[in-house]
């Protein structure tokens, strides 16, 4: 693997298990999907990951505008109602933040430290991106779609509002929404009130926020967020590839009760149903195996019913619970034949970090020790 | 200042400016609010601070009840309809965690590393605690009301469910509350669901949340999270004093934009309304004072309407920027004489840590370097 040796180490990585107070003040404001919250299939409202890079504007709907225009016939203005007229459908969708995974990899990333929370499941209500653009006439020279926030900030020395894009094709799928509503709720602030992006089966950032201005393109689009951030990459002035589609991950549900500081779990002997979720941006999740003897052996969980396309898949596995110390692991693999590697491809920006969950356990009688 | 010197520090401490990978652990699924949240008077749901030690519980209202008993005539239990049949009041409490800026104090207790983001406000939904006690009829002999919660845990070595008391005469408060919804909505699993307590005033460890025992009691509670963790303590084998009701803070919003990584902020030269909130436990906020180089100089912020008890103080302070680089300040006080001193007295747990808040800025015009 030609991570860069510990001794040699360029800007903005740190081979430290410590955590600097640059990244502690980026835990202290983004939030992780706490574990246990695998137990709901649609993740509350205040439990879903959120990773917000500049700060949570203050949107006042009256004033707020999409803007639609670029290379289309008709430009034109939307306000929320005019969209919210528009047809609606309600998608359960997994989302998860390209940087999960990213404190446990080594040289890391100084930037969020995710351990393994960024993610959650919202229903999220919208209209189709596509048939607006077709009303308003792509030019034949499309070849990407810019979606620009409303959130402004400096990143990399350069100020900027948050702007992605997408190529055509995928802008034109059907399940692409510009979404209103998560949960049957108007957005909160932090999810991007008003109206938010919403592309299934890609991480996060895609999905862009406090959405106000849609810019139909013939050039690749060449703002920060895609060409310097959001690539994976092996030393900084290489161009590297897009982030783009969520690649498999598999989580448990921490059995047992934990310890407040460790999180080390406590359980009592006996059958434990272990349980949990797994997901691929790249097609359907067909396999999860666990492990219970920290990655040696592995044996398959039972899969629920298949979920809507882009929603997490349920599974389970019966565990007879010996006393014990144990590492439990889970691993998921997707229709593509993509799967879970047992450590994750280096990168300089920390993406995709999708080693298996282990999760540390006990299991002793309740009077014990 | 008598803390530890750094070359004998006892277990649990750490004088590193680094953060450990448990630290990062418990900031990863603890959720703190963005400090642009302060521009909300009420916290939306999902931006409210949340602090939970163990794990959150899944509850089923089917077989939920609330069980009241201990030194009462009649104990008894109710289902949460017999509860939200009662007399309901709604009533915007600010909430503090009391470890809210413990990860910047030196050496500094290992645990869950708030920097300044443990807070919010909400709109409280539910009925008095006292008249349903008075029903129950209180024994001449009690002196404590205790309050369990669903959730459970190890710490400290011992295996608990979270559980609090109260002495009687806060008890009795018109304003302590069963709360089932927050800002007009079922409490959602990460606030409580389906019942919490709710105490103004005093730190968030009072407030328990799943709340399903209510015991009066004739002696002292000794339970962990009473006589060991929240305490005021300088060693360890002191007693120390009960950490209760909130001292004053007062947090600014950040104004202009923010860089990614350090949270540094940008903004263009001219007038700025710099704006914020500040509460006390012990009385209204009388003083917000602002200073915009980094604490020598002091002058009076301007407040707002006074807001309801125990719900935050809004202020604002019109500074006009010129280019430069400077550390924003801002201090509260209160109507007891407490106020926010430069140093925190400092403590074993790293509670109440309410030094003023540091922002720091860079006014330059948006064309410039």
């Amino acid at each position: 693997m030609d991570r860069p040796a510990t001794e040699e180490l360029p800007p903005g990585l740190t081979a430290s298990e410590q955590i600097t107070p640059e990244e502690l003040q980026l835990a202290a404001r983004n939030h992780g999907m706490p574990l246990e919250a695998l137990r709901w299939p649609v993740t509350p409202v205040g439990l879903h990951y959120l990773l917000i890079h500049y700060d949570v504007p203050v949107v006042d709907p009256a004033w707020w505008r999409l803007e639609l225009g670029g290379r289309v016939s008709r430009a034109r203005s939307f306000t929320l109602d005019e969209l919210r007229a528009r047809p609606a459908v309600t998608r359960p969708v997994t989302m998860e933040c390209a940087g999960n995974g990213r404190a446990r990899l080594s040289p890391r990333a100084v930037s969020q430290p995710w351990l393994l929370e960024a993610v959650g499941t919202a229903e999220w209500t919208g209209t189709p991106l596509w048939p607006l653009l077709e009303e308003a006439g792509v030019a034949d020279d499309a070849a990407e779609v810019v979606f620009s926030g409303l959130d402004r900030g400096v990143e990399g020395g350069i100020e900027q509002r948050y702007e992605r894009s997408l190529p055509l094709a995928e802008a034109r799928r059907a399940d692409v929404l510009l979404a209103w509503a998560v949960n049957g709720q108007p957005l909160p602030p932090q999810h991007g009130f008003p109206l938010r992006l919403l592309v299934p089966g890609w991480y996060g950032m895609t999905s862009v926020k406090w959405l106000s201005r849609v810019t139909v393109s013939a050039e690749p689009f060449l703002g920060y967020q895609q060409v310097r951030a959001y690539r994976y990459r092996r030393v900084a002035d290489d161009d590297g590839e897009p982030v783009t589609r969520i690649v498999p991950r598999s989580l448990m549900a921490p059995p047992g009760i934990p310890d407040f500081l460790t999180r080390r779990r406590f359980l009592a002997p006996g059958p434990c149903r272990l349980e949990g979720r797994a997901w691929s941006g790249w097609g359907p999740v067909v396999r999860v195996e666990v492990s219970v003897d920290g990655g040696h052996a592995w044996d398959a969980a039972e899969l629920a019913a298949p979920p809507a396309p882009h929603a997490w898949q349920a599974w389970s596995y019966r565990w007879e619970a010996a006393p014990g110390d144990y590492e439990l692991c889970c691993r998921a693999a997707d229709a593509t034949g993509r799967e879970q590697p047992a450590e994750p491809p280096w990168n300089l920006g920390g993406y995709a970090g999708n080693h298996p969950h282990r999760v540390q356990v006990t299991v002793r009688s309740p009077a014990g020790p």
